[in-house]
């Protein structure tokens, strides 16, 4: 039986939880039979209405909604390929990635309307289809062609049909289109279904940007076992506390960012938390002083981290409760290998490092993307010696727990020694006045590069650079003390996905632009 | 990536865990790297001076050892396909299994070395591979093999490569042989490791007999993630205490039969299993006072119920240690399906019935045979509608637990009414004077089937027909009340997989072999 494919999950379990709630959105809900006439119509639609074959591509630009599942459905019901893109691109870049996908439909939301509209004729987009009410230029809503089209089950997909065109975060030259196919997802799925446990009484908030592989659990796991999704257009996180109490969350996945700002936030109480059962972090390294304030302010909840990439769609990697609880070095850990992943630490020449030593995190897995979309080259750069290439740092320990030590593009090499800038940031990010910190290397005429960070101060409070120095010097070794300081009240700059873009940061220093990725 | 291939698992944990206990059996004990060697001789042996190609059979007729395990794991790596049979077999039906599978090379210990060399002609074997030592006919000994082969790593096999062929119960007409392939038995490796969370400090006990699915999670599952496997050559209450003691056994699949053994051994004491963290059960249904004995006995054990077949190769459903833990009506159940199994209950015409309702249990899954070897109507038969027929009653709740009623096959038609011979045995096994039960149907004029019980009593008590009835007259409804009763010492005819031979109860009743099955 070849049931990899979403199809064969979906269906069962939405006419198992017909009478269950699958989406809520402020005031819009639909059980699931609800939501599947809706994706059933609207599949039904994109095919015969708007000309969408099994393989093509159609784009999607909006912030999250249960739309945007419904999208994300009719393209694993094998209609279509949805291709999410990141809300911060610039409009060249925009224009790039619809072309390079060779999208010619494109769903978009009042918010981002005009910025479509602004690229449209210079991508090739034939039809801009609305998603909402909204008084902004579009051929058309996706309202009228869920109304428009027949409730009827699509022909089932086969599991190498590609499902999901995605494109890598763009801080590292150019956006790069991660194909998956329906196998991939699937076995992406059994990886997050051993992680989660999954249960039709989860009630899932997206709040990490639905175009992100950090939301594919979710978009996928939840539905596939009759469970509840809810949703806020964009991470806030007064609105997110308020969609927990208010929907009674009983899990999410947030970037450690987004638990920073939540937990700063003036309203914050963990009583109000009170439904969430389980939080789940990825995407980036979580500090450690944050991590801490987690277990110690809500000691009842069950904290995963996962680890993977959008190549990987998305979970290699697990940290799980116990783990959490049980506290020590494996809380710095991104935990085991989930089953059916395999990780080996390689050096530049492709050598398995033994236990202990770092190198290149290298993994493969049946949840790997099939290729870079009109890419060869990099496909075969990403995967050559049969391994994907993740450009992680990290090593794994004598129970095979995986420890990131950093980006290998964000190592600084100061004076021949490698300095990793995770290391240089938890030091720091303990200091009471630290809200934010990041550490780059900059250019330095005796030492190549120098660890500079760039700290952003708590509300009210100050701080200077000698007090982030002698604060760091006792936790880490001298030739890993940051050389400059820089101490302000603005905030770090974040990518689409809220990571800290480091690029921008490094920018004013270096005019290599090959330096400066992030 | 084609990622679905054991290779692709085994040799990265092994690798990882070359100096860790891959076998111990007796005084025999090897390390990962020791095994592994001698897997790639005996497969390298298998291929070069055997002539087994890579989708050829060989057989294997043998107690549970080390040697199992190799054989198994030379199969995985892609060299031949492993045809385990079943140490219950009657000369004819090991005649047939073995020249409907075509094998030509069989491996078999010394406590079947005369089974096989009465068959060997007919058979159409040509070589015998002793395995162990021992003074019987043989052309070469297993250990020769290995001594001569290669350690060579075997060129990797296809996803769809078949890997193992094992023959059904043969309690039901001509054995059928269940031919699974990589891919199967590595979508089966998933669903275990949801249920069991797998890592490499498990010390797994084999003492359900190897050639049965129900050893199929063990064989796989455990050298998968580098833990220990540990054997008794046949299930022994007495050699399995000692085994797990000694051993220190941290997890073991047991049939219910076993169980009720063991903890009637008069060496059983719990402080003897203290080392052991899981148990799961499954292959029979688990009579309740049996389950409530044991979770009063050892309330700190983890109980797993797993439900499948052979053709499933093996878990669909799994009761965890939290609904073992809460008690009450799940108990009874068989838990819920695993991630990538979906389970459907059909009436005789195929169609889903709804919640609550009892009919045939219905399944899909990738880890399902490709086909019943050599014979393609009851393939055809078994997946009519898209959808394997498992042959089992069953009902889901609401909350998707499946509940086992009965094999379609044990129920008993008593004037009109079906009556479930499961529940008939539960309403009996909690008398204190009863060992063992087991209900059938016999012959009635008026109601065409009576219910009939056998039980076996506890070593030295007795009990009469009318205190079995008035035990189990508050439980059950009338129609359902055995009509008679057989009271006996001797032990009930098992299968060789410790299932109770209803069948051998039934011959004396019935005339009609068709009725006669199990």
């Amino acid at each position: 039986m070849k049931e990899l494919v979403y199809h064969r999950q979906l269906l069962p379990a939405a006419e198992r939880s017909a009478e269950r709630t699958a989406t809520i959105d402020g005031t819009f809900r639909a059980t699931y039979a609800e939501h599947m006439d809706r994706v059933f119509r609207l599949a039904h639609a994109l095919s015969h209405q708007l000309g969408v074959g099994r393989t093509d591509r159609f784009a999607v630009m909006a912030l999250n909604s249960h739309w945007y599942l419904e999208l994300y459905h009719a393209a694993f019901l094998g209609v279509g390929v949805v291709n999410p893109l990141n809300l911060r691109l610039a409009p060249a870049e925009l224009a790039y990635i619809l072309r390079d996908s060779g999208t010619t439909v494109c769903f978009v939301d009042p918010t981002f309307a005009t910025v479509i509209d602004a690229v449209r004729a210079e991508a090739g987009i034939e039809t801009v289809v609305l998603i909402g009410d909204g008084d902004v230029p579009h051929d058309i809503t996706i309202e009228a062609l869920i109304a428009a089209g027949e409730p009827v089950v699509p022909a089932e997909p086969e599991e190498d049909d590609p499902v999901v065109l995605m494109y890598t975060g763009g801080t590292t030259g150019l956006p790069k289109g991660v194909l998956l196919d329906q196998r991939a997802e699937m076995l992406n799925l059994y990886h997050v279904a051993q992680m989660w446990e999954f249960d039709e009484s989860f009630v899932f908030l997206h709040q990490t940007p639905m175009f992100h592989a950090a939301s594919m659990g979710g978009i996928l796991g939840i539905p596939s076992v009759g469970a509840t999704s809810t949703f806020v257009p964009v991470f806030d996180p007064g609105a997110v506390l308020e969609a927990i109490e208010r929907d009674q969350v009983t899990m999410t996945v947030m970037v450690p960012t987004m638990i920073g700002m939540l937990m700063a936030h003036p309203e914050f109480r963990p009583e109000r938390l009170a439904s969430l059962d389980i939080l789940t972090y990825g995407a980036s390294p979580m500090p450690a002083a944050l991590l801490e304030r987690i277990l110690e302010t809500m000691p009842d909840l069950d904290l995963y981290q996962g680890y993977g990439m959008t190549e990987s769609s998305a979970v290699l990697t697990a940290l799980g409760p116990d783990d959490h609880r049980a506290g020590g070095s494996r809380l710095h850990s991104a935990g085991r290998a989930l089953y059916g992943v395999v990780l080996s630490i390689q050096d530049a020449d492709g050598n398995a490092l033994p236990t202990g030593q770092t190198g290149e995190v290298c993994a493969r897995g049946g949840n790997f993307m099939r290729e870079y979309w009109n890419n060869p080259e990099a496909t075969e750069e990403a995967f050559h010696g049969g391994w994907y290439h993740s450009g992680d740092a990290g090593y794994l320990d004598e129970h095979a727990y995986l420890f990131l030590v950093d980006r290998v593009k964000d190592m600084i090499v100061t004076g021949g020694e490698n300095v990793y800038s995770v290391e240089v940031e938890n030091a720091i990010a303990a200091h009471p006045a630290v809200a934010q910190v990041a550490v780059i290397g900059i250019p330095h005429d005796v030492w190549g590069e120098a660890v500079h960070a760039v700290v952003v101060t708590r509300d009210g409070m100050e701080v200077t650079e000698s007090e982030i120095i002698e604060h760091a010097r006792p936790k880490i070794a001298g030739y890993k003390l940051p050389k400059s300081v820089e101490v302000r009240a603005e905030p770090l700059p974040l990518s689409g996905a809220m990571k800290v873009l480091k690029r921008e940061l490094r920018k004013q220093y270096w005019e290599d632009a090959e330096r400066g990725v992030n």
